[in-house]
């Protein structure tokens, strides 16, 4: 594959949705499974809130990927083929939604291939891959080389698609951020703590459309990440529409799945590919461990 | 009864009304009992703001219901009793209002017929339940059904009424939502620590009137939640007076009282019942306890 | 004196100014006198911030009170003679700016009484209190009763002055508000660590107009409390500025020192005294102590 | 020199860029080293962000400061001295980014001295010094004297520039405030727990401009701090672009680099040099260590 990443766009748009449902609750503690209006919050996901995104995204006509935990998939039968069915790219989400840094390498591995065999178990075809929490380790591109994923969607050193070049091969990072996250914006929980204020869908919309159009002048891969169980609710569903037919409006905009994103940087041989390496700290400059 | 829960209003509204004066924050330790200007900041909801809104709500003429914990009711003889004979439901909001989750099996249920005994003893009638803090274990449906009540007003899987099976009978679930309470908007308090920013009434307003206009849309119930000792504040009770005023004009939104809409839930055919189960959890997947 | 407290205003609108320098932070802790930055925040306030106030106070003409703790007056020998030179109130706001919450009984006492003797020293005339981070105890109306001061300014039962029978004899309560507070809105520091985004002054200026304004309608007591290491800053200035404008053209609004306003509320014989007790709390109900 | 430090304009503006890249991050603990994404997130700042805003300030033809931690330099080397020839001014922003007020007199003195040396080592000529999270302590002017620099940008006494009488000298300092930084309003973090609701752009566009025409009404420095890893992000570049542009077209605002504003500072007679001392505390007015 020739061509550039971004191809005659202005800005390449993602949507993407991490159907994360009772994952980061439980990934606080098993107690909270228990809290039954807790579980019923992050149940409205995959329950109410998916349902409700996939006929919006049809009405639209824009492909998404929906990034899933292997656990979640496993618990409700069906909803990743469903995913898949209308059109849209399931994703690698890890099994458990518990954050890699807070694993060791061992735990990490076990947890990354548990999940890409509740996948394979269930027959849907997986390119890329998101970190629980996006808290990945210098472990996490490795791992999706070496299982032959395309991508990963979790770090933040750019805002333009990446190649990294990994001891087990090269994949495209496509990158994210927290101002294009919809949980810093509406997620609330009192029990694990979760958010302070929440904020109107109106100022996501405007700070997002803000974003997209900053995106379009700089030439940036606008790659956005909603959750269900937040942005499944009415008011913030029509928001996010109303922020698409804009970015349908603008005419220079492109929606694509990541794995189609994905491909075209893979191929684009004007990126050069690096490698990732932590920072070298000391003892002595930083004591604090 | 036939029909459908919401007839032929595009949303139905119900305003709530959390009574719970001092109880939230004696609920974080009695030694609160020792502060004085604490004490006096939730002491303005049941004497100030109950009887300002109870005059905003006769003016605009809608019906509401007021969630009362047993403990307030007590404390304050003849407050529930005023609030019926307005023509306002009164419901059980808990006796002491400690939220299920922190207490066993046993303490939660004698905290609910605690509750329930004061209205008893009072003469008020009692349709329906709201748990503390929102915080509902998987018991407390089954004690809601138990006790004859029709209704329960805690959970977040839907945003429409849902019938839920429970091994006591069946009962009504009126769901409720972060983003359509007044808790995250307006409360502040330092010691207990509650809040963060304070927003302007005329943003919680907004807020709501967007949830409002998108529940019209997809056809939704219409919970909102107050507290008097925030919402009661001047410029807070003229926000929502003018968000009931926006809603009256619209012209399809139905205000009714929650036992109503449960009432009309509960004869729903096109409902099917729910049975709730809590997710099976290991310590294998969720090692934190 | 006879008449209402109100007069024929709509609305009676009270300016105070918290002149807290550096005490809420050595409150936090003694240690943080190390950091000069945090200690260079908070002399701002005196030494910039209350200058430019006076300023502002003298071109439009409107009386205020400042609430000085007794160690800023003693470590600023002249701030206080200066204030109450330019026509406005200094009232007593505690020596250290400890909680009084905090303390034990006799703390208070003897913190409230070493503030008294410094503008007794100074003599600077003292008629009110307010106690420091408004955190009174029960005991907090009674020892301004005791020394014969006229009102406190730190409960909020009520958005009207009100009358408070203690064993030391009546006083009136000036009440106040989180939400009429310049601190929720503006305040920011790391280390303690204090508030959390820090708004546009024109966010606080809507709201405080729009509570004005409902104020305005129900009949009560405007009282801002602004500390000028906060609202001394420019544009902040400038927006309390655009306030006292706005609130001037009205018409039917009066400003008054608090002492003037007490006075007046002292001698209104439709408020009926009221006694404060607190509430009665068991540990079987609270547990946490 | 002669004349006032801010000459005919209304009021002067330094834009300040801290390029602290990974190090406030290792400051809370070098385990931080292993979350590739929050090093990611980090590295935005010199490999996204500087390019960026280094395009964006040619563009508009103003001048900026751009202070950096020494390790940021040391690991990046080049940057300093890229900065430098496009006409911009680097400064020493301590070698690892850890607060002053965290550190014993010889630790601070040892990074300060770390720091210097890596710009001497570079080349790279430094005439001022800023804080680690603006956290000093009483040494830091001494220090900043003592190494024959103009110039400190860390404390908040005042909001124009004063002089600083030290034990080793005199310096200028150019205040700085959490208001005009774009940390509060932009920053999020998981782990380390940092910031809390992320503000759109727009929102800190209008505050500080507000600001500024605030400034330009008292007279007052506008010295605003940026982060390459925040601002840097395409709507906040474009965000601080219009407000450049508002300021040029007021036709009364000075930008200037800081050392340039110390210059003018440390030869305005009509300032007066303070000696700056630490509040006494005695633990019985404050028991709290």
């Amino acid at each position: 594959m020739t061509g550039t990443w971004r191809g005659r766009a202005a800005a390449v748009a993602t949507l993407t949705f991490d159907v994360d449902a009772e994952t980061p609750v439980l990934a606080h503690g098993r107690r909270y499974a228990r809290h039954a209006m807790t579980m019923s919050h992050q149940a409205y996901g995959p329950e109410v809130g998916v349902p409700r995104l996939l006929d919006m995204l049809d009405e639209l006509g824009v492909p998404a990927t929906f990034f899933v935990p292997g656990w979640v998939a496993e618990q409700r039968p069906g909803l990743a083929a469903r995913i898949a069915e209308r059109g849209h790219e399931v994703a690698h989400h890890s099994y458990s939604h518990r954050a890699p840094t807070s694993m060791g390498e061992g735990e990490e591995r076990a947890d990354f291939e548990r999940g890409l065999e509740v996948f394979a178990r269930q027959g849907v075809e997986i390119s890329g891959h998101r970190a629980a929490m996006w808290e990945a380790t210098w472990l996490t591109s490795e791992l999706v080389a070496e299982h032959g994923l395309l991508y990963d969607s979790s770090l933040m050193a750019d805002d333009r698609p990446y190649r990294i070049s990994t001891g087990a091969g090269e994949i495209v990072e496509l990158p994210v951020h927290w101002s294009l996250d919809d949980w810093e914006q509406y997620a609330f929980l009192p029990q694990p703590h979760v958010g302070s204020v929440i904020e109107e869908p109106e100022k996501a919309e405007r700070m997002w459309r803000a974003e997209l159009d900053a995106m379009r002048h700089y030439g940036c891969l606008f790659n956005l990440t909603s959750h269900p169980f937040l942005t499944g609710r009415p008011a913030r569903s029509l928001a996010l529409r109303r922020l698409v037919e804009y970015a349908l409006n603008c005419g220079d905009v492109e929606f694509l799945r990541c794995r189609d994103v994905a491909t075209r940087a893979a191929g684009d041989a004007t990126l050069v590919p690096r490698e990732l390496e932590p920072p070298s700290v000391d003892p002595g400059t930083y004591p604090r461990e």
